[in-house]
Parts: structure tokens; sequence; C-alpha cells
């Protein structure tokens, strides 16, 4: 892998311990391009503009896919990645159902290690903050044919993040718009889901909540998932979870928190959580707990939960009784060297550079 | 509008004659950016790379939209545009619903005035050529936060375009895979669409089709459209073509074709169409023509349309007796000034620089 460090670091200009989500993007990026068929050489270099024109056909057509991780630092300045094979299992997903070349393992994982190693600096230490990771890979053959391009940039960049803050949400559970549909690309992290979703997250704030419940395309009664998050819901003691499907992305997240609740004794169902469902335990005093659950926040709890003109306002449970709180706790105490892995989850970013 | 001419042509290395489609974009390119709640000045300027980083939102969240028209030339070296605003009304629907600022008609309309004007030269003169032209919007704030940019950059950009060869094509009628869906972006141009249907339509070419005529998402039974074109069905004498809906893109030579359809007195039904209404016409021999209409290929028939394991094959009809062959030579013959004009379609690009 070829290397081409920055002159001078930005460090001196960016605090990654004060910085708002993704603004700050760090002093070098990963860099491969396909062409011919083939991948050609990684290449580490400072981050900084491409010679794109704007017939770039990933703009026009969308063959755009991402993925989301995370960085921790823990209190002796070792830099951990979080089953990072998980999400490059997802993004050579993504990459199929968008028609585009999948990535080889060695220069997703490998050009990360190196990537992070040579930026670890920009690993935030303090508390919740992390260091977020954006691998991408776009179709970058400039020209207006409606095709499958032949080319494309794989990119990782980074930027350090801080916690968000997770005051309880505000939700209405959508009832017309759509994020994703039987044969459709729901399962996938592709651009055009996002791109997709503003509008109706947009007409949903403007109407005084802070993020949508998207529903089955069919009916509008089934959970699927909350923003740009799973869902979970807890009913009595039994913690909800839509299976994950062709509309509904796999939550490396979800996972996780499935996989510590049950390790936990904590019963979990994954099954299909309807409207009607929710408002019957609603009604019986049995909805303790409804949350989102993604890299960028962790866990997100709701206070309140609206379908038209219904709104459901949840107990905000100390932590004690919440499982969204103690959930939250031990993931991020995994994830930060703070407890013990007994999933074999952490994934220590060697010092090498 | 601030004008910087190219230096030398790239038409001494191009023969806009003989360019397969979209690959040699024209000299020039408009550019104007949306900032700080407004639009800037627009600029023409040579065609080419600008400076942005993978980092490039439209990217990664897949706000992106375009267009697609295109100028002709007569044989006095006239250069006309179709119906430009109709382009720019859809565009604005688009933008609307991908969260985007809307264009104001005086950058769209008159600024791919000016460009064509200044790259009249690229029109190409031989029968059945025209100047492909594509204006787009895409999200150009660079930053990893899932929500609606802040930056957008508007561009034309054009390329000379050969007439696509319309040779009958075979047909695959989706019974898996969706393009839109209700509650979502079907009826606009969005990146996203695109890249969704790449990968059903590759499997599609895999098993011999040429291209698949998508149906509605919940049944897979009413014809909505066809590649990247509308659909029409002929029945008898009748015309049928789905009613343009939020899941079917409002084809402007779908409207011009429904027009001089009418204007000729054949029977137009806007009318849904499932699958049983062709296996019936199929079955009775009433089953004429079935076609897709879009403005790169104008029209393009269909010799083999199959459901499942079902393959229905289509008569080739002749020039007297064809309703596909007889539309498209009315509606290329006004597009390029060779017949009269009764509904005032035609848009001459005057010679001003
Ligand atoms: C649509 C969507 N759902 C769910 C998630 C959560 O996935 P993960 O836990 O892997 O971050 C994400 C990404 O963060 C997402 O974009
Ligand atoms: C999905 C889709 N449907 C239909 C059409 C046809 O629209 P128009 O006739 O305006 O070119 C297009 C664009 O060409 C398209 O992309």
């Amino acid at each position: 892998m070829e290397i081409n460090k920055i002159q001078h670091s930005k460090l001196d200009k960016v605090d990654p311990n004060n910085s708002a989500f993704g603004v700050n993007i760090s002093d070098h990026m990963l860099i491969c391009v396909f062409k011919d068929g083939k991948w050609g050489e990684p290449v580490i270099m400072p981050y900084g503009g491409m010679n794109y024109s704007p017939a770039l056909m990933a703009i026009h057509y969308g063959q755009a896919i991402f993925e989301g991780m995370k960085a921790y630092k823990d209190s002796n300045d070792n830099v951990f990645l979080f089953r990072p094979e998980k999400n490059f299992e997802r993004f050579n997903k993504s990459a199929e159902r968008l028609a585009m070349p999948k990535i080889t393992k060695e220069i997703f994982l490998d050009g990360l290690l190196s990537l992070i190693d040579l930026d670890r600096n920009w690993v935030p230490t303090k508390e919740g903050n992390s260091l977020y990771i954006r691998p991408t890979m776009f179709a970058s053959e400039e020209m207006f044919s409606a095709r499958i391009s032949n080319e494309y940039t794989f990119a990782i960049m980074t930027s350090p993040a801080n916690s968000y803050y997770d005051k309880p949400l505000k939700i209405k559970i959508e009832d017309y718009y759509t994020r994703a549909v039987d044969g459709g690309v729901g399962f996938t992290k592709c651009a055009g889901n996002y791109g997709a979703s503003f509008y109706p997250t947009k007409l949903a704030n403007e109407a005084g909540y802070d993020q949508v419940i998207w529903t089955d395309s069919k009916e509008h009664l089934y959970f699927e998932e909350s923003g740009t998050m799973n869902v979970m819901v807890r009913i009595g003691d039994v913690l909800y979870t839509p299976p994950t499907s062709n509309t509904i992305l796999s939550g490396i997240t979800r996972d996780s928190l499935v996989t510590i609740a049950k390790h936990n004794k904590i019963e979990v169902k994954e099954e299909r959580i309807s409207v009607d469902d929710i408002f019957n335990a609603y009604k019986s005093g049995n909805l303790k707990e409804i949350f989102g659950c993604g890299t960028a926040v962790v866990i997100n709890r709701y206070s309140h939960v609206a379908y038209r003109d219904f709104i459901m306002e949840l107990p905000e449970l100390d932590e004690k009784n919440s499982f969204a709180i103690f959930l939250k706790k031990q993931l991020v105490d995994l994830q930060t060297n703070k407890s013990e892995d007994p999933f074999g989850w952490r994934y220590k970013v060697e010092k090498k550079l």
C-alpha cells in the first residue's frame, strides 16, 4: 500500500474532543480505483479534492454505497474497532444489489487498519466520543448513459464525532411515505435511501417530531426502522425488534444489543411489531420503552410516539429500570475496553506506522 | 451571466455525427451554486473537473436529480429545443421530493439557451442525431451527517447523441424487483431510482432479455414503466398507457405521443394495464403492439414480452400498420422542424453569442 503523508497535520486547528459530527475530516483518506475489471493498488493520501466533473456517474445514477463505523480509544490510548468484518460483509451486500464490484477484504480491512493507525491522533479520548469512519464506494466513470458504470472509487475517510446528545425523542409513525419496499434496496446502505427519506423527515420535523418510525410499504402498520436506526420495543419485560429483511437494514448495533440482552437473560423476540400491538400494550400499561439503535447514537430513547392523532407518552425509566440505558452501557463499555469482551467483538488497531 | 470560453474547441477531435450516446461531453458547461440559502450567479465555463472530495454529500445521501432533453438541428442549421418548460417543471418537482432547493426559470432556461447557443456546433446535423442535454442538481456540501445538505450545485452539460438503434426488444415483465412504490420517489428523476434498477436489469439481460417492464410494488400485476421509458400498449386500435402517478415518471415523450395520437384520431386510454389484460388480448389476437417511449430513443418497439415462463410474440407491423412507427415519425418531424407545430412545442435557440 502506497502512503503519502500530509505535510502539516490539521490537528493544530481541530480539537477531536470538540468536533460536531462529521464536519472535520481527518488528515488522510484511502483511495482505491476499480478499472478494466479489477481493483488497483490502494493509496493513502492527504484528504482533499479530486478532479471529478459534474458528469460523475454516481451523481446521475446513484451507484453509491457506504458504511458507518467507529474507532474508540481506551484510557491507555489503545485504539479499537468494533466488529469491522460485519461492515465489510454488509458493504459487499450493498455492492451486489447496486450492481457494483465487491471490494476485497484486504483492501477494506487492511486499508482501514493502516488509515486509522496513521490518523490515530484523531481518535478522541473524551468519554462517549469516537472517530467516525466512512468507507464509501461510488461510480466514478464520467458519462451520461444510464447503465452500470465501468469505473468505481473506493474511499475511506474519518472524522471525530461527539457523542450525540440522546435526549428522548418525539417520534411520528409514518403512514404515507415509504423508505423501503420488497424487491427494492432497503436492506442496503445505498445513497438513494437517504435522500428519499429527507423530505418525509422534514415534514415530520415541521409537525413537531424529531424523527419518524418507518412502516411497511403495503399497509403502513408494521414497524420497520426509525430514521437511520433500527427500532426496538419493550413490552413488559420482553424486548421486541422486527426481524431483518429485504426492507430492513441489518444493523450491527441491533445485532449486538440482541446478543447482549440475551446474554443478560433478557427475553428477546425478533418478530414483526404492528401499530395495533403497540396500542394494546400502551392501553394495558405494558408499553415500557421504544428506542432506536445505530452506530452514530448507539441508543436513542423515545418519549412520545404518535400514530396519526394518537400520541403515546412513554415513561422515562431511570438507570435501574431502563433496558435502553442498561444495554447502552454494556455495549459502550465493551467497545471502549472498559469491560470484558465475551463475544470477541473488539478489534485492536496495532501501532505499525 | 458570466461566460468563460474554452481556448480550443474539442470539435477538432470529436465528430458530433459519430458519437456514442453520452460519451463526448461538449466544450462548455453551466454551473450555478446554491449556498447560504440562495442561488449564486450562473457561470458558463469549459467542461471539466471540479475540486470535489469523496465526501461530497450527493455521493453519500443521494440528493441528486437530473433531466434529459435534446436539441435538434433542421436543414438550415437552426437549433431547436423541445418543450423545455416541461423539463424545468419536472426538475423542480424532483427537487421538492428530494428536499432540495428549486431552481429559477431564469437560471434553468436562460442558462440552457446560452449554453446551447454557445455550443451550437456540437448539435449534430445527421438525421436522427441530436445533442443530448443533461441538467443536474446535486448536494455539494462535504461532510458526513445524514441530513439535508446546505449547498447544491446546478450544472448543465451536453453531449452529441447518435440515434439509438431501435431494433425490437425482448422484454421481461418484472415480477419480483420493484422500481417504485407509493410514498416513494418513483415519480422523480433522482439518481437513486436508476442505480436501484441496474441489478434487476442485469439479471434480465443474463436471462436473455433486453429490458424489463416494471410492475406495481404490491402485486406485480400492473404495468408501470419499462426500463427508463414509459410504456404503451395497443390492443385492437386503442392505445393504452398507465396514468402517471407517484410511481410513474411523467414522461414528456409519453405526453407528446398521447397528444399526437389523439390529434390523429387514434383512441387513447390512460388506464391501468394488467398482465391479465395483456394475456387476454394476446389470446384473442388483439394484442398488436407494445412499446417504450422516452427522450433518448423516442420509441422502442417490443418483439417479445415474457411473464414468468409465458412468452408473448408480437407481430412486426410495417410502416403502414404500426402506430409506433407512425407516432415516432410524427414526433421526430415536429422536433426537427420538418412539419408544422400545431402544439407550439418547438423552441428556437436564437443566435446571440
Ligand atoms: C437505515 C439504517 N438503519 C439502521 C442503521 C443502524 O445500523 P448500525 O447499527 O450497523 O449502525 C443504519 C446505520 O447506522 C441505517 O442507516
Ligand atoms: C424512469 C423514466 N421513465 C420515463 C422516461 C421518459 O421520460 P421523457 O419522455 O420525458 O424522456 C424517463 C426518461 O427519459 C425515465 O428515466
